[in-house]
């Protein structure tokens, strides 16, 4: 049985270096709050509000380390409460996606786009991928094992030697099936 | 191919008639602001306010006529927003759930129990059911047709001559699945 540790993305931004550096002052360095489950990757002490035409989140966790473009990543449900469109996208594609206001305690930038739910995906890493017969970019189904069962489709796998295995749903999500962070997922064989 | 729509449920409350008359007054009916699907049911003119220990909402619709007792929908999403560890339950089913205070302009209201996240279900008349081979209380698979297509396990079958064809959901999984009230859901064979 393929089965996936599940990992509930709660709100979250990205920054470039250039941001992090308008955001919180010249030469800034993210502080590690806690490792995430993809090797070298890090939820930060900090946080920054955004803000939208409808609303906004005054504290968005910033995970590290900083990236070439800067991403916020919302649900559905947050995208209603800030007023911002945002598509469902998988990470790194953010071209004609919505912007967003942030704001840190050294001053604020307004980024022109960046804004995605994230598309539902797990990580794999190469060895997993091999053993279970599984491809980079290849939709699964899965089936998630929580409170309200459901069968997510057009799971996208993504293969590296960088990554670990884990399914990583938004919060929207993880409500609709009754999962918590830490959950357990299976991969369908058709 | 069995075509259902989809209908999705934001939060909503329900109340008794003495609950009617503390919140909004003596001898008080409801106004209807808009028929539902379901026959004799409709979204009423007037709101409360509900307040969790965590936070409140201030306007939520009261859905109509009157029923023996005081219920509160609401998404998982909503539950961590008040505090309120409401389980997921049948409509009516709501022996041993939280309550919550309820405020109107007139008065307001602690009830002990009623909260809930409904149970994803489907209202059958009792013809499609017929038609269709399936019975009341029976647990159904559904691909709903959004923008990330999902299945939902266990959506439970309720057949009435008082029912029009509907599948509730509520906003977690509506979000989850990218679906909007007026979507598209297959019952599965199988």
């Amino acid at each position: 049985m393929k089965k996936v540790p599940v990992g509930v993305s709660a709100r979250h931004i990205h920054l470039s270096q250039e941001h992090i550096e308008i955001l919180f002052g010249k030469g800034y360095e993210l502080k590690v709050l806690k490792d995430l489950s993809q090797p070298g990757q890090y939820a930060a002490e900090e946080t920054v509000a955004v803000v939208g035409p409808k609303g906004r989140f005054d504290k968005v966790r910033i995970l590290g380390p900083a990236r070439s473009k800067t991403q916020l990543e919302i649900s559905r449900t947050d995208s209603y409460a800030l007023g911002i469109p945002a598509p469902v996208r998988e990470s790194g594609d953010i071209a004609g996606t919505p912007g967003v206001k942030i704001i840190g305690p050294a001053g604020e930038v307004e980024i022109e786009e960046g804004v995605i739910v994230a598309a539902r995906h797990i990580h794999f890493h190469t060895e997993d991928a091999k053993k279970w017969g599984i491809e980079d970019k290849q939709k699964l189904r899965v089936r998630v094992i929580g409170e309200r069962p459901l069968i997510f489709e057009d799971v996208i796998a993504r293969v590296s030697d960088q990554f670990a295995l884990d399914m990583h749903i938004d919060t929207d999500e993880a409500n609709a099936a009754g999962v918590k962070n830490g959950g357990e997922a299976i991969i369908l064989d058709e």
